[in-house]
């Protein structure tokens, strides 16, 4: 009895594990999930890894791969077929997220800011209509979006939000404001922008959002220059100068911090999974570079110092693999919880940049050029250490969590 | 569909989870395994919590406890019933060790020597006589076995073992040796004892397992004194001096190092589990001390820095209950590796390590007293670290499990 | 003239480093300071070590050393002459303190408390006549002294201390009030006592210290039992009950918290300085296990893994000894500041239980063994994280140094 | 007497601590090594930080600096006056390097190529014709160096050389090889050269140095492209096919491998010191932004994580100073070491990643723009951790010195 019941757990188990899966983890995985992984881990190594040194280093995202991404249903794959998208459980979109990641965060990025931050709220907070209108041609991305939530001045703190939205006479909305950090700002079609209405009681309650065409007039993107992370992908603030809006504009069913917070919760899910496809991307790499490279006529995989550093990764990406996994499992079945979320992004992404950090001086010299992986995933994570909630910041949600103190202030 | 799968990997998705259970680990355990935990703990909240810090403090181990233990199933308990044991799958036996771990890292190792060291080579070795003489009286704790494989100058390496069996002209044979660091040694009354028969020939196949009353002339033992680490535990140097055993004392199916080293593995596994008790422990005591200890007119949970400790400590253990899930049902399925052991092992212990004294530093002045239970797993965890394959070992394991290089050498 | 400038930095260029001092530290330490250094050192050597491990696992302070430590002038010997001490410099002091930690911690904290904290505050704010009466004796330990400042309740925060001293129409003082962790309380002669007085305004300027000799009626000490640290040291709680002082129990010249916290000052600078020894001794224990040592054929000290850990030792050590040894240059002219000896203190007991814990890790199994050091020291360390400011209050004290805010509360 | 003494070792302790320097190190300084400081600092501040991030980002050296550096004596400033250079001491020189580094790593490189790989060759190997040819020019900038000893499967092992200098009939010598990872390789007007000659009998005693004109036929040099590190440098692969040169272009006193060790330990000396400049920078930017960035309503310095990140560095810094100082002080007296270097070099490069991280990670999102230093000294200082003796290479060297075991191989 006790065999059944573990094989229940474990899908897979009569799978010999792939090379370099020494604990196992593919057995927890059904087939389809391992065949959404697969297919995913072929786009990435036959499209975006050929290229995607060039574009980091030339500071683009590499636009030329949106169609087939939307193709293959790398957009909001966990959201309904019958908006175009592709229904797929938490954890084969997690395991997207994570060999897109594999690839590169600005790859990941565009998926999860066009997936988990615009489709999901479209999809969660909109009408029928605004549904039906956007998701399945954002799923198929012929439709880019991008997601207005933070500030200059509020990036741990969106509730000091400065934006507004004014209501007119006649229902209708004028925006004002700025957004900054905005993925995908100067590219996207569609943003959806959060904004304080006018009837604010600093409850944050009165926070909506809106689903603004960019090509409104007052509405301008411009790239930040100079970043010397995620450079292959487009990273833009926002200006809302008088920006009109019909009444329709509005997501109906947002309202309050907590709608914004919801998708950056999705993100977050998302992030959690691909840090671990950085993570992997590295410690493949330094294998790999340990088992060739030879000083002292040894390949420097036979000295301890880096067998060290090999455990060390392959113990994170485990766990971090079977926290993320748990997590999915669980958000399936509804019962996950933003403060599980900020474990596992928080951990995942942390333990990534330690393991991008030691793949790079595994590599030695090598290691700073572009043509391997392992300094532009270090690069990378430290935006994704940054964004959607500082390591900080969710080192204070746990510490909350656990005490029942609030410590941010 | 997708919920369906979950479902499955959850046995338990309904389960409003225990308080501190933040990652909601407890979803993913059968109402039966919860059921062995939480009886496991309420006998350590009962029995051995009361008395364990005087014990560590006096330098013995609370021989009392051994006969209810033996009642409530405690030794060999992943052992089948028709040998007087309780059968249980390895999850369940794995969180017997967490919960005593929780205790007493003293206290775990007995039931870990009782059962996977001594009672698993006998089941798994010995012949059905022997293991109807053994397991069920082991099972109920009214014989108490230790374990002789290592030797003073070959801790990290068995294979250099100098003991010695010799095979007399009537099938019986003459044991000559002597072992150290010997959990139960001076209280046991039977010890699994392995040696070189003479047809060694440095394959190390040669080496065997025997079932040693320890009451057989010339076997002697002597407690190790002036230890600062496992203080609840007897740790014995044995002497074997022409210890004679009949021809059935040998255990048959024993043959080569490989047999204790899957004794190791077994045991191994149990401390994997074992260790996040201790974790467990320290910060159950740390978050309570946290959030009533007031300093400076707050809770000292309140502040930044011991969130953050907290949160560390949190984030650590929830991957090492999911290393040891993991890990367990694979054991169930009969899949699982040494690699994937060494892994546990060494990560779980290690983590417990730093989980121990950081409790402790929270704890402040109050934390270096007995009357508090970080410190004693601090030091406990000490010798976890070490034995049974230390940190180091377990590195250089995963190390040619990764680059297929031996290191050792 | 670069050269001339140099050797006025470094009395002893000519010398050869001792074995060991691979960054040269000796080379700036003048004959005299060495020869201090080397008198302790043989003093320990001798008299220390082959009894410590014994009177550790007992739980006893050597009482019998205190007469050669006097002899020797190690009792506040950076005092006066005139007061029958040693009138050393302030490297020499640390040098002592250094030495005699590096045989236990405990014999260092009665050294400490002894000078730094009892003889000291009598030395700054005493009368002539406390001076003329007390130091000289002290000097040469027949009597013991004691320092109780530390509340139960108020361990990081002595301004919220509650023991009140009632000044009587006559002049004469009550003391009332409870003091913990006094290291020497129960064998003191002689403590000096910090309580508020009445006219306490909460600015805390009212503090004061007084001269209580310990079988003045109502005072009581009681040993803390059960300590896994610092075991061969007494640590007591203070009962004072109504203790009658005459008048001139009153150290004249205290007044206000800054009195306590420059006694703390001098005597965490002494602990800069001792967590030093105690680093020291781990690492020369582990140095030579590592020489001699064989595991798989080979001394361990010839594997990667072992070197790591010695050269992150050997590191850490140096930068100690380089900050201990320019804080005592300025100290010397004055020129010190408290937040100079929170990031010494802070850091040279840090990374010395990070080098004791490791050394016990290198020990293998022996670690846990009190015939060798290192785990004595990895235990007794954790009391010193602790006392004296623990680590995370002096984090803060630097984080305020350097921004120029509060964080404590 | 003690004041006497200490007064020696701090020729300024009157001084009033510059702010920030909240452990007195510039009282360990004279006036002249201060003054020198100050003036590369104000050259850095005025001349270097305005323009670097563009460089960087560009991914050009900024050679528009070049006469000024030289002018101001950087180059080679610690070789005597009578060769046009400025005939500092050590420390002095450190100095130069930690100013220079504070602005970038990569101006640092170039400084420390031209004086301590290229001018001390020729300064310690060279004929006295070949000093007064080249020192002088070089010391002004207007004759740039590059030093030719990596190779591409030899950067940890330069005994493994293959490049061959072939004596000629007449005297002269044709060189052929490959080097790589060559700073200022594609700048420079003269390499000099390491190649093995024929009568190589294996045990290195051949190697020699040759100063090559980068003008002569067969000598190539081309930029190694896409680098994430060091942008703001030029690093090359040489190529010398069939390089015919003078017989007096060989060193006349360089020979074996201990010559071009020499030359790394010059350098390696001054690593130390620059990677603190790097420290020192992202440690100001960091305290700055601290003070300054507004969250939840405080400015985030005044949070707890904030201050343990700001007191960490400030205490490694401190440690670095220390060691460099104390290094500086020995090489003027000629009693510095290699593993003195290594062990220096070792840890302050190491602890100058940490800290660079840190800071990043304390500026948030706008830690990631090249407008900030800490990202682009974070991606610097992977190059730094690797060349010159990478950081596990000087592990090593250290763990020999200490246990007397070669584990290199």
């Amino acid at each position: 009895m006790a065999t059944e019941l573990a094989e229940s757990y474990f899908p897979s188990p009569q799978l010999t594990p792939r090379d370099g899966d020494l604990f196992n983890i593919d057995a927890a995985l059904t087939e389809e999930e391992r065949a959404v992984r697969d297919s995913v881990r072929r786009f990435v190594d036959e499209r975006v890894l050929p290229i995607i040194g060039k574009y980091y280093v030339d500071g683009k995202f590499p636009k030329e791969l949106i169609p087939e991404m939307g193709e293959l249903g790398f957009f909001g794959a966990n959201l309904p077929e019958e908006y175009g998208c592709a229904g797929l459980n938490n954890v084969s979109y997690g395991l997207i997220m994570q060999e897109l990641e594999r690839g590169d965060s600005g790859i990941r990025s565009f998926a999860s800011v066009q997936g988990a931050l615009v489709m999901y709220p479209i999809y969660a907070f909109g009408s029928e209509e605004q549904k039906r209108h956007w998701l399945p041609r954002m799923a198929k991305g012929e439709v880019i979006g991008c997601f207005g939530l933070t500030e200059p001045d509020y990036g741990s703190n969106p509730a000091g939000m400065i934006t507004r939205a004014r209501k007119q006479q006649d229902g209708s909305w004028v925006l004002n404001g700025a957004k900054m950090w905005i993925t995908n700002g100067s590219t996207a079609h569609v943003a959806v922008v959060w904004a304080k209405t006018e009837d604010d009681d600093d409850s944050g309650r009165s926070i909506r959002g809106f689903v603004v065409p960019t090509d409104t007039p007052g509405f301008t993107a411009r790239d930040q220059k100079g970043k010397l992370s995620l450079r292959a992908s487009d990273t833009s603030e926002l200006v809302l100068q008088d920006v009109k809006l019909p009444a329709e504009a509005i997501l109906p069913n947002s309202g309050g911090l907590k709608s914004p917070l919801m998708c950056l919760t999705q993100a977050r899910y998302g992030i959690s999974w691909g840090a671990l496809g950085a993570a992997i991307a590295c410690f493949e790499e330094a294998t790999s570079y340990a088992k060739n490279r030879v000083m002292f006529d040894k390949p420097i995989g036979a000295f301890q110092i880096q067998q060290v550093r090999l455990a060390e990764m392959l113990t994170e990406i485990t766990k971090g693999q079977l926290l993320s996994l748990h997590l999915g499992r669980c958000k399936d079945l509804g019962t996950f919880t933003p403060t599980m979320v900020s474990l596992a992004k928080r951990n995942n992404v942390n333990i990534a940049t330690d393991i991008a950090r030691e793949a790079r001086r595994l590599l030695g010299g090598n290691g700073i050029l572009a043509e391997y992986a392992s300094m532009r995933h270090m690069a990378n994570l430290e935006s994704v250490y940054t964004y959607e909630g500082t390591h900080d910041v969710h080192s204070l949600v746990l510490g909350q969590a656990i005490t029942g103190f609030n410590a941010f202030k």
